[in-house]
């Protein structure tokens, strides 16, 4: 039989390969794979629905990630997609599998952060499983959310000459989760009581605790302005952009100056010899939305607090392109999450 | 801080503890945990959900589950919660966490398997997660589901003096598990080329391949019975007598006599030296249908086809018993998965 390596496909191929059959056979079934969320149609409203699994020891480590904190990150990464539909979540179920070293209490901390960004979400968690597993915590969740038809904003939409938007700042995450690895290190190397994390909340927070978008959501609407494609940044901003393009058939043309980066992510990265623009691009774990709106929007947008025009769509020829601080152009890569590649540290 | 064992509770027991807080929020949910699935409002039609997960290790063992079965039992075991509420399921979302010990051509069985029960049972598969783990398969399934309001048939509704009804026949699945053991143990500790499973196909199939009773569920609706309570046959018949009884408020008599057993769990079960009835009432994994009609309805049910009446309800303080083929009557104990037992073997 034929063995081909996971990673000779990547997520994103194994996505694809494993679901280019598929044909809905249900009325209902408006919109499968390759969104966010898919979309459903029970009525007048449409539903919304995806799936997120967090594996321990993939992405999150337990020996920095207080449980309290990764339930409640659990749920905002799923209504985050939802979010990005312009959708409300509304409800989700959970499937737990956890070894037989958790106690009673730590499942307790594990659904009270939950339930805590269940409240801030207005979400019901409705059902789910609870099992056991040989090896550590596996959490899958899936979120429903309502929209209607009309406010439905697919990643698939974007026209040619667009601007591009992107909320709040970029690679934080994935700087929190650098400093939590070397902190980690230097603490299993030393007798240091505690890891040192002075000046360094805010990308802690971003790694340990995201939030997702509600109130761009909410602050788009009260505007009257409705993306025409957007898509939440999880694995990167060049992948999620990618995404966009691809999918909507155009190319687009980015400026790195015009890319939001915290002061905290640009002194970790300068700590780390590494390039904070870089992070930004393929860190992931951000949980901005990346949207497209028509040209004409600039000067509302521009006054909004919390979202930065960072470039603009154009003809598919052209391709996905960054032009530099320094003037220089050059391609785009999506990297995403590479989860199957091994040991890449952050996936 | 407190350190309570997961064992102490047990899954049930786990279950109501982490969730006994919750209330609704959404005027779209209708009932949330509880039952086979939730119901939600969103139009005319409500919708079900339900989730399931299957670890490797736990629920399955690669050694002798051929990942195409796997694929199809994972969707089939979901298919059954919503036929256990009267609905039809509709769409499925599939979250996979998988090793790179895995290939490409794997997947491909895996989801072959599922597609081929989202054929039968007329789902859409419409989106999902792949993700990486560093150890073994890890699957987690939602199952969207539709019914009319007045057609969901819930678990806490049935009413004294009703026939309690199974679907089928019982042990089978769990004797087909202690049959694949078994040979397991033979394969590893021999030169044999090939287990021995001559005569058990029906009991192999029960384990490896269990179908969902969508046929029951449109046999009833045609003869125009609506159970009054129901369930599916996941954790073993006493368990699943026990919810219904507990959720409803009333009590049970089943006779051992009346519980459908096949010749092939009988054959096995003697050969291992276990009790059969004790398999149908502890052994689980039949995903057959368990529900309560009117007394009226006895001539019409016991004429169907597949539908074997084992009992019927009575008052809560009578206690849920069971009368033996010798006449003695013992109440029965809901030992279900005992999912948090370590190396029970079956879970």
């Amino acid at each position: 039989m034929k063995y081909t390596e996971l990673s000779a496909l990547g997520e994103f191929g194994l996505i694809d390969h494993l679901t280019q059959t598929i044909k809905a056979k249900n009325a209902s079934t408006l919109k499968g794979v390759g969104d966010d969320a898919a979309v459903l149609d029970y009525g007048n409203k449409k539903i919304l629905v995806s799936t997120d699994m967090l594996i321990q020891g993939i992405h999150f480590d337990l020996t920095y990630t207080p449980l309290k904190h990764l339930g409640y990150k659990s749920v905002a990464v799923n209504a985050s997609d939802i979010y990005a539909m312009n959708g409300t979540p509304k409800q989700i179920t959970v499937a737990i599998a956890v070894s037989n070293h958790f106690s009673v209490e730590s499942l307790e901390e594990l659904y009270a952060g939950m339930y805590l960004a269940c409240k801030e979400y207005g979400i019901d968690l409705v059902g789910g499983d609870t099992t056991s597993s040989k090896t550590g915590l596996c959490i899958s969740i899936t979120v429903l959310g309502e929209a209607e038809e009309k406010d439905i904003v697919y990643r698939n939409t974007a026209k040619e000459n667009e601007l591009i938007c992107t909320t709040g700042d970029l690679g934080a995450a994935y700087m929190g989760l650098q400093l939590l690895e070397r902190e980690k290190l230097v603490f299993q190397d030393t007798n240091q009581p505690q890891p040192d994390f002075a000046g360094y909340e805010y990308i802690l927070e971003r790694q340990l605790r995201p939030a997702a978008r509600k109130d761009i959501v909410q602050l788009l609407k009260e505007k009257e302005i409705r993306p025409t494609a957007m898509i939440d940044i999880s694995d990167g901003l060049a992948s999620e952009i990618m995404h966009i393009c691809k999918d909507s058939g155009v190319g687009c043309n980015i400026y790195e100056e015009k890319i939001p980066i915290d002061y905290q992510t640009y002194k970790m990265a300068e700590e780390l010899n590494m390039n904070a623009t870089v992070c930004a691009l393929s860190g992931g774990e951000d949980y901005e939305l990346l949207f497209t709106v028509p040209l004409d929007k600039y000067d509302i947008l521009t006054a909004l607090p919390g979202i930065s025009v960072i470039g603009h769509t154009c003809k598919a020829a052209e391709g996905c392109r960054m032009t530099t601080r320094d003037g220089n152009s050059f391609e785009l890569k999506a990297q995403g999450w590479t989860n199957f590649t091994p040991n890449n540290g952050q996936s």
